[in-house]
């Protein structure tokens, strides 16, 4: 029996997205990526087209380009402001987007509607992230409830690595067999990752953790 | 002691947030008006534009243009496609654009976290909007939750007009002198009021129960 493809999935093209979007191929109907105004997540975007081509999983790519209008976060300014070290250290709270998980499972909740489909999937998970609290299980429970509160049909949202380590969702790639080459997650942006700032050393020690060999070309 | 402005407005440029402006003029710090491609939502950015200069608060502009190509909805396909009658009936169902105060809100929680304002405000009310989910109750208290728990200074969804007819609001609007024939309702979106869609016939009716003289000019 065939699974239903019945989920619209929020992919960056990052690790942990990425992951998930092989991991629950035979849900996945429908991928959306969004560009809110960074060269970080410009280049994700490349991998999230890469990916779905691969699995021939159609992909939306929607601007919101108002958020690096109007929106405050170092992550929108460029490489030199964002800070090095781990995301543990307090400076990290300056990559923050506000609201962003918020802001792209509203959309995704919005055309998952439109399209009829029944869930919204994050690829959210446990670590180090409590620094963004649209990214810690209480927002996932409450926005969920909001999702279901305000759509037709219910919609529900989907986040199965909420209790997952990043070194436990790289295990799981390693099984699924995922080049993490073709991810790319340097808040940095620049063609090669900077192999310092917190997305790269938390990408170093998944990969180390789940006994990847890292192909990525580090900086560092 | 004048009041801190701390919050943070969705304003259409209709007749229930166009009331709200005004009744807490005293808290608003910035408004933010969407655009998402419908005439009848341009239409109403004028006069978003003229009650936000008028009372000297500060407007920001936001494009959604993404909705107008991705979401499915009457309002989005123009005049002919929108039904008349009343928001009770079934047909009116069609007008819904997919989870759109959910968008608006999530937009303006994180504008509210960039710019360090406490709170967003919604327009929403009492009423034959049940047809709409993102407009009832349950919505917006879920909404809230999601709102506190995914931002640093725990932003607060304010709804005053949660438990308030539309007739309640004029009611209102008419005590604080507001001048509703430069409001914007109409759902086919020409530059005369049509008189004869949902939107329409809900706005006769409340501003005649308020016993405010109509000047209006209706096509029917």
């Amino acid at each position: 029996m065939t699974k239903e493809k019945d989920a619209l999935m929020v992919l960056s093209g990052g690790m942990d997205s990425t992951t998930m979007l092989y991991d629950h191929a035979d849900s996945i109907a429908l991928a959306v990526t969004f560009h809110y105004g960074s060269n970080h997540n410009e280049r994700e975007a490349v991998c999230a087209r890469y990916h779905c081509e691969r699995l021939g999983i159609e992909l939306i790519e929607i601007d919101l380009a108002f958020m690096g209008r109007h929106f405050s976060s170092a992550l929108l300014n460029g490489a030199d402001a964002i800070p090095e070290g781990h995301y543990a250290d307090s400076n990290m709270k300056a990559t923050v987007v506000p609201f962003r998980n918020g802001i792209m499972l509203a959309v995704a909740a919005g055309l998952a509607e439109s399209r009829g489909l029944q869930a919204v999937m994050l690829a959210n998970h446990a670590g180090d992230h409590s620094i963004y609290p649209d990214c810690r299980p209480g927002f996932v429970t409450t926005m969920g409830a909001a999702i279901a509160a305000g759509t037709y049909e219910h919609i529900e949202l989907r986040a199965p690595y909420t209790g997952m380590t990043k070194g436990e969702i790289a295990s799981r790639g390693k099984a699924l067999g995922i080049d993490y080459s073709k991810t790319y997650s340097c808040y940095k942006g620049a063609e090669k990752h900077c192999g310092r700032c917190a997305t790269c050393v938390e990408r170093r020690e998944a990969l180390a953790e789940a006994g990847i060999t890292d192909n990525t070309p580090y900086e560092d």
